[in-house]
């Protein structure tokens, strides 16, 4: 056989905005629409892998100059990516060691910047490989240990619709009390099949959100439950709502911010505590384990730097006996399908993943993807087993370029000061 | 194009006896022969994957199950390897927590055999792999990031020959002082560029042994050195001989045996420790590099279950700033083709490698590996880049078919009775 040519020719950048129903969190609200890129790497022999990766204005700014310097290194180098990221994209103008503005996406360093974009790469540079082979992704991370990975529902408080009778619109309608929320995981139960559920939490004081859960655990009975509120409880707050939940929740995700104040936390109660906040980078992970300050790290192969990286989260979560499962910000079908691939192969994947996918109308696949049982297939065909939808893709690249510029860059207050004009991101601790 | 057949459709195991020169250790001097096992994994292709690990007893005993279990499979199911091993290996007899005979390869436990097993297969299996797909095994694991690998001489104290007149000899002569020691030192330097140096140490009484490297310091100024008595020292001998080099030694190596004790040695000296037997498995990772420990895990991808497995372990040692080298047994030209393609592909390798290759007089390769300025090319060519030498390979077999069962299982102790009767296995600490 002759083999394939896995030099890169050319590579694609093509940031869109994705329509985003109203979804509350501790910052805000979800904006109308909301950014990705979409990365294209084209082999010598004219495969196309596909990637896809937050879309703010200050990844791609990275991405970039990563896309001009790509061609000629070979798909399979991706060794080499981070190398060559590291070479070329430079450190991002005006970031820290501090949390980023909008607060939910962890520690914002030019290091984690830099891999949330090279995980698209790294992606796509998987797809074009598996394709180039005739390899499945999960192949080239070693082979999938489950033929399905299991998601749960991921509630919202929520509004019908947009401020300011803003577009995108759905039928969802509000869910802003217990009742509201249970109405939603019945629908999530009903159409995807998940038995899990994670409410999405520090949006209403403490008490409203403990009564949502209780009334999931007696719509669900026995079935896992976990709430997150993104960090938004004072230390007292968060054993306060880990005592009155203990016995209903699978895992209680960032109660509260910085690792100290988690290590606090879980000092004090018999809760698991999960974060994809206070560990999303590497250099976060010793202290916080060291410390036991959490017992479920939510994996985001964005933040990590892609697949790969992932896999050695994993390894290490592993060896120190902390349990692993994946975080989810809003995303489309192409980093869907580089989740499940990497689930497949990860052994100790300990609880159903999260994914915003279901609350997402639009997509720039050709078949999106179906949860069954809440559970999605993982796909045996070369790559990712999935196309890009060109159709799609442009139209929502078009939306990009309409935009006047008050969609590009996510930002969940300022969304929210659509509907109250005096809204100022909430101090943590904000109860 | 066509893609290739991965399924694996044939096994082949081959026991074999090497030449080894009667180098001493702490335990006892090397077995005139010692026992390797060479893994042949072949396609539905014909492509054929060769992979070596070792070749004890017990160590086949694990390796004939696998073989038996894995025509069917995929050279690409790496993940499942572990999970086919898991279910048909079964728990060897007489396996435990505790220190082997031999005492010089860590823990034993059932895991660590079967993952010693388990890295002649996924060698050969990267190897079968990379043929299939055209690719080095380098880019199986992700692209190399260096062109070449650096090694360190690997000096020992030695007797001009194996006791009681036993084949075979060699012309290195006899080392068992600082100038014999020095002499051998050049001659490593001379004909294979080494330029760092590792004395094996626990032989001598400590002083002989700081009067050898203080004598190496002399003859290579600023050139790095290392001592290893293999665990052969108390607490206090391990602070009095860091104490005593601490000037002129990169790192000490297994100067005490246990965690608890390299602990309290590290707390006690700025010399880092070095380790190839308190951390040679992950259960063992947590607690060391908790209690600061060990600085340098020497890897030994036999004892970790592999190449991927490898990478995992330099993951977890950057997490947490410890630094990562490789470990060498006797070992043959596949397994330093093995080694030197990980090698390649670790970001965070920061020391030259140990390999005991120059000391094999005999290898089953058509090519033998060629140092250069201490260092190993790595290769570019499919696979592992090697061929296997079935003249060699079957003659090394027919010597295993002879033996009597003496050189079967390596036994130092019992190799050193030959040259004095009373010999007893050391109890540590031995200083």
């Amino acid at each position: 056989m002759t083999n394939p040519d896995l030099t890169i020719t050319e590579v694609r950048l093509t940031p869109i905005l994705i329509s985003d129903p109203p979804l509350l969190n501790t910052q805000g609200v979800h904006q109308p629409y909301t950014p990705r890129l979409v990365v294209e790497v084209v082999t010598a022999d004219g495969v196309t892998g596909i990637g896809e990766t937050y879309g703010d204005t200050k990844y791609l700014d990275l991405a970039h100059p990563l896309a001009d310097a790509l061609p000629g290194h070979s798909v399979a180098d991706l060794n080499g990516l981070f190398i060559l990221a590291g070479q070329v994209c430079g450190d991002p103008a005006g970031t820290s060691d501090s949390v980023d503005v909008g607060g939910l996406r962890g520690v914002q360093t030019a290091d984690k910047l830099r891999l949330s974009v090279i995980s698209g790469f790294e992606v796509a540079c998987l797809d074009a490989l598996g394709k180039s082979l005739g390899l499945p992704v999960h192949a080239l991370l070693g082979g999938k240990v489950r033929d399905s990975v299991e998601y749960s529902a991921y509630l919202f408080y929520r509004w019908a619709e947009h401020p300011a009778g803003q577009e995108p619109k759905d039928d969802w309608g509000a869910a802003v009390d217990p009742a509201g929320v249970v109405e939603q995981a019945r629908r999530f139960a009903r159409d995807y099949g998940f038995t899990s559920f994670k409410l999405k939490g520090g949006v209403f004081p403490p008490d409203e959100e403990i009564a949502a859960i209780r009334a999931l655990a007696e719509a669900f009975p026995g079935q896992p439950l976990r709430l997150d509120p993104n960090g938004a409880w004072s230390v007292e707050t968060s054993l306060y709502v880990a005592e009155q939940l203990g016995d209903a929740l699978e895992y209680l995700e960032d109660p509260t911010s910085s690792t100290a104040r988690m290590a606090e936390v879980a000092a004090g109660t018999e809760v698991p505590l999960a974060t994809n906040m206070c560990v999303t980078t590497f250099p976060e992970i010793a202290e916080a384990f060291t410390k036991g300050a959490v017992q479920v790290v939510l994996s985001d192969h964005h933040y990590w730097g892609g697949l790969r990286n992932t896999r050695e989260l994993a390894a290490i979560c592993r060896t120190f006996g902390v349990g692993l499962s994946m975080h989810s910000n809003t995303h489309l079908g192409i980093s869907l399908a580089a989740m499940t691939h990497v689930a497949a192969t990860v052994p100790n994947l300990d609880y159903a993943c999260d994914s915003h996918y279901p609350w997402q109308t639009e997509d720039i696949i050709t078949i999106p993807h179906t949860f069954t049982d809440g559970r999605l297939t993982v796909s045996d065909a070369p790559g990712l087993g999935i196309e890009l939808d060109r159709v799609a893709l442009r139209a929502l690249h078009q939306r990009w370029l309409e935009d006047d510029g008050t969609m590009r860059d996510r930002d969940d207050a300022a969304a929210m000061r659509k509907a109250d004009p005096d809204w100022v991101t909430p101090a943590v601790p904000r109860w």
